[in-house]
């Protein structure tokens, strides 16, 4: 069986087959939010504090952190900014941490501050990121994220994307890291522009777990790039995904309609033993009672839930009709 | 490619691997519902009529029609009450039918007036079903549920009620019905008394289409059985069950958060051309503005599903805040 292990200075957390999906916070990103890129840069990180507790409540397994503030030179600033912000959040919150960035000497520099196990966010099937990046993932004994794109780009082959993951995960081994190390990112293309997208993506999952037998990951909010009302997309594809073998995935777990599809997928993958989680969440959940709700402002993952206030009725209400 | 056609005097619908999930609007039913049995059994078909018209509003694809009012003798009462609601239903709507029974000569008096080409709901793979309801099947050139228990009740072995399935297949070939006018149920266990109701179903499902090559059906709310939020399970449940291969579901079209579910999936499994449906459901729809919806009435799918407005915010509003 496939286990990931990534882990915080006192939390641990597997990521496999037989585990709850792992949700990565995303919202530590500087990268197309020019406000917190800004206050970023000025030494501000109110904001970055607020994402890491916020995704903390709202159920997040892990987070994400990025400090591409896309200044003229990466190199030179990005290492520091990350480090800064690495020790910001692993001082608020207790989750394992996802390294995200493209300049090699800012995950290094991460790498020599993130405690516990964190995730390499991530190396490509480049051939000098490969060589940048798997020496690093070696010694410091941790995970990385292999997105399936090389020098040629993103494949629309579905086959070439397959190849790719295979070619990173066996120059991994050359580089002494095992598989169940490397978790792979098929890629995940807006279904608005390519119709074939789900299929696509649901068969590789299938092979990158059936063959490679690796853990795998996306960024889920690309599915639904350029349609209306994305999170019902987002929300719809989460079950999908995890019934084709994804174990986890770089979204916003502020968001409760998607995590409601997580958590209903853990229920019915067989991952949320008992049912426990589904249970405490949304144990008071009444939809009789939310007819108009009142605004939402998200305090817990199952009080957001509960505001969310689907519509009145059930089947309670029809057979009090009937 | 397997292709179950079913239809009204004015429709047909093609039920099949390609095509847009098959929705069996369920409400027409007086099993359980004490006050829709006693209106039916006084002659009072008003609230037969408002199901119909909502669930057809809502995008149900066909409706099932159920008249089992539970009489001391239904073999005299039912066939003559499922005639009156049939023909109720046929001309205020012009979906396909499901003509649901256990009472077989209920089924052949439905047969005898449905229009179109309605399914027969159900058989199951017990000798004296099957040599009942087959040959009906048959002499009337419909397609047929078939359930997948026998005269030893339900196997929890799903590889048991696999065989099941297979048997009724053959059977109905050796009466001359062709598998494609097969619509298996695999029978849905819920997830709350066997945690591992999902995987069977979903492995259940892939044997189906894969070995047999029949499409499917499932009513879908047993799996949420005795949890609370039931709509949340119903909701990951259907695409989880979509990506698996079923075709149909005998649900409620009345619920948008299950509809919405149904119609993310056709975008995602490719069978919703050009994300055409999804558009056009949900091109207002707008998160933000639905802070604190109004009472749900719904009066159309688009409409009933912006009323169910979830939380405020959205990428947008953050970037806003960030």
């Amino acid at each position: 069986m496939t286990r990931t292990i990534v882990a915080s200075a006192t939390k641990e957390i597997i990521i496999g087959f037989d585990q709850p999906f792992c949700v990565i916070g995303e919202r530590i990103n500087p990268t197309g939010r020019k406000k917190l890129a800004a206050e970023m840069v000025a030494g501000n990180f109110e904001t970055v504090k607020k994402d890491a507790l916020e995704q903390a409540a709202a159920g997040a397994t892990m987070l994400d952190v990025n400090a591409g503030v896309t200044a003229v030179d990466p190199n030179a600033t990005e290492p520091a900014l990350l480090v800064q912000t690495l020790e910001i959040v692993q001082g608020l919150v207790d989750l394992p941490l996802s390294i995200d960035s493209s300049v090699t000497a800012a995950i290094e520099a991460g790498l020599k501050v993130a405690k516990g196990r964190p995730l390499v966010n991530s190396v490509t099937g480049e051939e000098e990121k490969l060589e940048a990046i798997l020496p690093l993932v070696k010694k410091y004994d941790v995970p990385v994220v292999a997105i399936s794109n090389d020098e040629t780009g993103i494949s629309m082959d579905p086959d070439v994307r397959f190849a790719v993951a295979k070619k990173i995960v066996e120059r991994a081994m050359d580089h002494g890291i095992k598989p169940e190390d490397v978790v792979v990112d098929p890629l995940v293309m807006p279904i608005g522009a390519l119709g074939d997208a789900g299929r696509q993506v649901f068969a590789l999952l299938r092979r990158l777990r059936e063959e490679l037998k690796v853990n795998t990951t996306c960024g889920l909010s690309n599915i639904s790039f350029g349609l209306p009302h994305r999170h019902g997309i987002n929300a719809a594809f989460i079950p999908m995904v995890i019934g084709a073998g994804m174990t986890s995935a770089i979204m916003n777990p502020c968001r409760p309609q998607e995590m409601e599809a997580v958590r209903g997928a853990n229920v019915l993958a067989g991952t949320d033993k008992d049912c426990m989680t589904w249970i405490k969440t949304y144990k008071d959940y009444k939809p009789g009672e939310h007819a108009a709700p009142a605004p939402v402002a998200v305090t817990s993952p199952a009080e957001g839930a509960a505001a969310g206030g689907r519509r009145r009725g059930g089947r309670e209400a029809r057979m009090a009709r009937g």
